[in-house]
Order: structure tokens, then C-alpha cells, then sequence
């Protein structure tokens, strides 16, 4: 009798979440192009019970790339121009810094300085802008700077400058039973400042490059997680695979990207068996966005990226042909 | 229209599982003592809506130790007793170990040698037996293992020496909306080998000392991750939420251990607001499975920790005098 009842109520909320998931046009703002139908032929594949690709609801897994893949990377990436804003901010603290580099160069605001930064430059600026604080105290900072900050050419906040046609193949992803993954070169603690309003991916779906941090006890002798300069990983390349090992534990049955920092990522989603699908977004719309590939130092897309895509049936979104619209159009 | 349709068939989605929450009276291995009694209080707390310790569905996590919390760790870790017994089946390609301590009295059975191996000796044991093979490979080796090994005293496979009472709390906890997390000072891929099947915890639910992995191409081209033998993380003591923080990135409202190594994860969950749940398992049933404690090598209960644990309201669990049953009856 309980039994009876169980599977009854079992069998209305499995019906109740088809017909959610039926209700609404998927994906309106994506053109009828190739992209919107190999991901609807796609879903239908490894969601159809009894089709060979077949996935389990609470096996599927979807990963995205953030940067140029969810939101805008260009003119420079928004962690940069965060931590180039936190230097500027917290300098009154940091007298030391006016005559070193490369804070020396961010507080004269000598862009050209800037644009020769190395490596080793940009890991000085994070490492000073991103440790010596609790976890907690660092997202309340990302959160509070996302607040004010708007992209110098769209005049929004950044946490606007994402691409709503993502946006609605993630939320057609989950209504078909996949966990959205981010699987950001970003800061793992940066993208998870804002990943739940935005993207509506908790913090424990935010997979991305990691610093150490350390357990210790404040003046309150509370216990809290201190952000240390160290890294742990750099969640790019061949690092989104080892990262998605680390926190998922499992293949995606589906990868987007955009450059060739997520190469490896849609190389090892593509080498299970099944269904499969790997998408990258090719920015070639420099009238609603911008238009870069090969030679951008940010968000390469080399040549032989595209042909690797070509090789292996790897999906290739125009932003200009594919999607009606980039932005979301209101403020939510 | 279509909205009133969505409202309708989430609500009965709710209720269905409402309804399956409260079909069947919860935690039936568990007498009626103070611990089931807090467990069941601090559910209702967290999960009734209008409540001040009231928390969202998705933001509800639990976190479990898993060595002498899930399962048995007695006379030595499972995980040991595994390394060991890869270093004696894969001796033969190996004839240098015969003359190479720690591997020459794990060859020649020296228990006595054994017992006074120091870390660096279970860290090399570990090294070789953990690394040099995919991640994939690895976890069907431990498969194999786990379907042929038998616990010493209990004649049975280790992944049926868990703790009942335990399992049926993580059901309990998942059918009222909490992630059931595993934080374990174990290796993440042994733990994840087997964590489904055994305890319905998903590998993207398994936080556990982490090895590094390394991104390559196999013989036939196809990407593999591959196990190297240095280690990323400590899951233990301090480590435990150092490794929350990696994997979740979320504080945990109830967490559960039995020894020193889980202080840390129940002291950070503790200092978190609204209701908390904080329980350890106390191994004082010498007759049904194992009495040990402060004096233990393996599980230390230390006198401190059951000091610190009656001075913050942790709620010790007694396996003698709160526990029905131990293991399952039967064999799934």
C-alpha cells in the first residue's frame, strides 16, 4: 500500500518535471542554426530512456568555460581589471608600492606599462589582491566591486555582460537533468562570489583555478579559511580536466568553450563513449560584441583550434549568425 | 495558462516528496536515545519553512567522515590493508623490493616489522600502489579488490562493514534535501570506487586526500588522466575544510566523525549560524564491533576531543547504547 503510494507520487513528480521541462520554446534566444539543433538532437539523445545514449538524470554533467564562453573577456579579462582596481583601493595601505612594480605602473595608470606586464607581473597583482583575507571576506569584496564596476564600452555591470543564449542552454541543460558545471581558468573563489545569482550555479559547480588556503582561528578564536598566495592549480588546458577530476569525478557528456584554453576539456569530454557534445563560441561579431581569434593574446581561437574543431565535429558558434541576442535585456 | 500548469506539477512534485519523507518512520537501526533525537529535531529546524534556522533545499549539506564514521577501521585501515595487498600481487613485476624496505617485510609477511613502519614507509607503500595508472584503471582495481577481500574478524566484505544506522542517517538527511557529503582523510579515488553503490554518495560528493593527476595520450591517442604519486591535499585534521572549501566552497550545516582528524570540519561547521549538527561516533562495543579510543593509534578519541565535544554541545554517539544494529543483515 505504501509502496503503491510511492510509486505513484514518484511517477507525478517524474511527469511533472517532463512537463516542465516541455513547457516553454527551449533556447529563444538562439537562431534555428546548426549550434540550436545539435544541442536539442543532443538532449534528446541521452535523455530518451532506452536510446543507446542513454545518461542517468544524476549522471549528466555539462561544464562551461566562463570567460568569452558565459560572459565578455575583452578588452581584458574582468579578475585583471578587479585586481588592478583592488591595488588602486587598497594602495593608501601599501606606501611601498609607489615605488615598486608593477604596482608602481598601475598606480600611475601608464597603460602602456601595463600591456607589457608578464606573467610574473599579473601573478604579483593577484597574489596581493587575492590572499591575506578569509574566503569569506574576499567574495564580500568581488561582490562588492561587481556592484559598482560597469565594462568600459558596454556601460553595464559585468554580471550583464554574460550571453543570454548561454544562459539559456544552461537552464535547458538542468530542466533535462544535467549539473552545469563552470570550469573557469578564473579564480575558483571569484567566480563563486557571483556564479549563484547570475549563473544559477551554486559554489559547489564552480570548478576553477585554486589557491591554498589555511585553516587557522581569528581574534574571536573562530575558526575561518585564509587565502594564501600559493597556487594549487591553474584550471587551463590540460588543468580543466585534472580540476573536473578533482571536483566532479566524472566525464561531461557535454563541453562549451571558446579558446584554446579549453581544448584538453572538449578533447577528454569527446573521448568517452555515447553521445557526445563539444561547442566552442567563435567571437566574430564586433558590432554587438567583438570580433577576435587567432592573433588575440586574449581568448586565442587559434587556426589550429579550428581545425581540430573541424577534425573531431566540434560545434562552431557564430555570436553573429547563431544568436538573436548577446545580453540579457534588462536588469534582473 | 502554462503558469498555472508549472505551479500546479511543482506543487505536486513537493508533496510527492514530502509524502516520501514521511512514508516511512526514519533511522529504524537507531534506538530512541538523545542522538536520534537531536538528528531528527535539527531536521525538522532546518527544513521548516518560516523557521529561523530554516535553509534552502539546495544550500542544505551534510558532511561525513568515512574511516570508523561509515565504516569499519578496524584492526587497520581498509586502505592499507588494499596498498598492502597491491604490493604483494604486483611483486612479481617488481623483484627490486625484495630487497627494498618497506616492501621487503610487507613481502616476507613481518607484522612485526610492519607495525613499526613509520609514514614514510605507508607514504612509499601508497606511492607506488596509488600512481602510474589512470584514474580509471586505479578505481577498477580497487573495485576488483573490494569484491574479493574479507575483513579479518568479520568474514565479510569491507563495503558490507558499514555502519547501518549511518546509512540510514545519510538516506534520512538526502530524502530532506541535503547533500550527503564524504570528507575523508581516505584517498578521493579509493573512496570514490566504491561510494555510489555503497552509500548512494555520488563521486562529485566525495571530498578526500587528493593525489595529483596528470592530463596525457594513450597508446592509441585517446586523452587519459594518469595518477602521479605526489600529494595535493591532506584531507585530514586542518585539511578537512581546506578540502570543504575546494570541493563545496559551502559550510556545512551537520557534520560527522569519530576522531581527532574530524575536530577541525565539526569545529567549522559549528561556527556557522542557525541550527548546527555535530555529532561524533564513540567505538565502545567491544562485543559487536571494536572499544577504542583515547589510547587507539588508529580513530584517536583523544580526552580532549571529548572534552571539547561536551563543552560545544557535539552530541557523542554511544555504538553500545544508541545503536540497534551495526552492519546490514544481508547482502545487497
Amino acid at each position: 500500500m505504501k509502496t503503491a503510494m510511492l510509486i505513484t507520487l514518484n511517477t507525478l513528480a517524474a511527469l511533472a518535471l517532463t512537463l516542465n521541462a516541455r513547457a516553454a520554446a527551449p533556447l529563444p534566444s538562439w537562431n534555428d542554426t546548426a549550434p540550436k539543433r545539435a544541442i536539442i538532437a543532443f538532449v534528446e539523445q541521452v535523455t530518451k530512456e532506452g536510446s543507446p545514449d542513454f545518461v542517468k538524470p544524476g549522471e549528466r554533467i555539462a561544464t562551461f568555460d566562463n570567460d568569452g564562453t558565459l560572459w565578455v573577456e575583452q578588452p581584458i579579462y574582468t579578475q585583471v581589471t578587479f585586481a588592478i582596481d583592488e591595488v588602486i583601493a587598497t594602495a593608501p595601505h601599501h606606501p611601498e608600492w609607489r615605488e615598486t612594480e608593477p604596482f608602481k605602473s598601475i598606480l600611475a595608470h601608464d597603460r602602456e606599462a601595463m600591456e607589457r606586464f608578464t606573467i610574473q607581473d599579473f601573478e604579483k597583482v593577484v597574489a596581493v589582491t587575492h590572499s591575506g583575507m578569509t574566503v569569506q571576506q574576499f567574495q564580500e569584496i568581488v561582490q562588492k566591486w561587481l556592484a559598482d564596476a560597469r565594462h568600459p564600452r558596454f556601460k553595464r555591470p559585468y554580471t550583464e555582460c554574460v550571453y543570454q543564449p548561454m544562459i539559456e542552454l544552461m537552464r535547458y541543460l538542468r530542466t533535462n537533468g544535467f549539473k552545469t558545471y563552470i570550469v573557469t581558468g578564473g579564480g575558483q573563489e571569484f567566480v563563486r562570489a557571483f556564479a549563484e545569482p547570475v549563473y544559477g550555479v551554486p559554489p559547489e559547480e564552480v570548478v576553477g583555478s585554486m589557491g591554498k588556503v589555511k585553516y587557522d582561528y581569528g581574534k574571536d578564536g573562530k575558526p575561518e579559511l585564509i587565502k594564501l598566495p600559493d597556487v594549487l592549480l591553474v584550471d587551463d588546458k590540460t588543468g580543466k580536466p585534472e580540476g573536473i577530476n578533482m571536483v566532479i569525478g566524472r566525464r561531461p557528456q557535454c563541453a562549451f568553450g571558446n579558446s584554446t584554453g579549453d581544448q584538453q576539456m572538449l578533447e577528454y569530454t569527446g573521448a568517452g563513449g555515447g553521445a557526445r557534445l563539444m561547442m566552442l563560441v567563435h567571437h566574430d561579431d564586433a558590432r554587438r560584441e567583438y570580433a577576435y581569434g587567432a592573433e588575440s593574446k586574449i581568448g586565442t581561437f587559434s587556426d589550429a583550434l579550428m581545425a581540430e574543431a573541424k577534425k573531431k565535429g566540434w560545434v562552431v558558434i557564430s555570436m553573429k549568425d547563431d544568436w538573436k541576442t548577446i545580453f540579457p535585456a534588462t536588469v534582473k
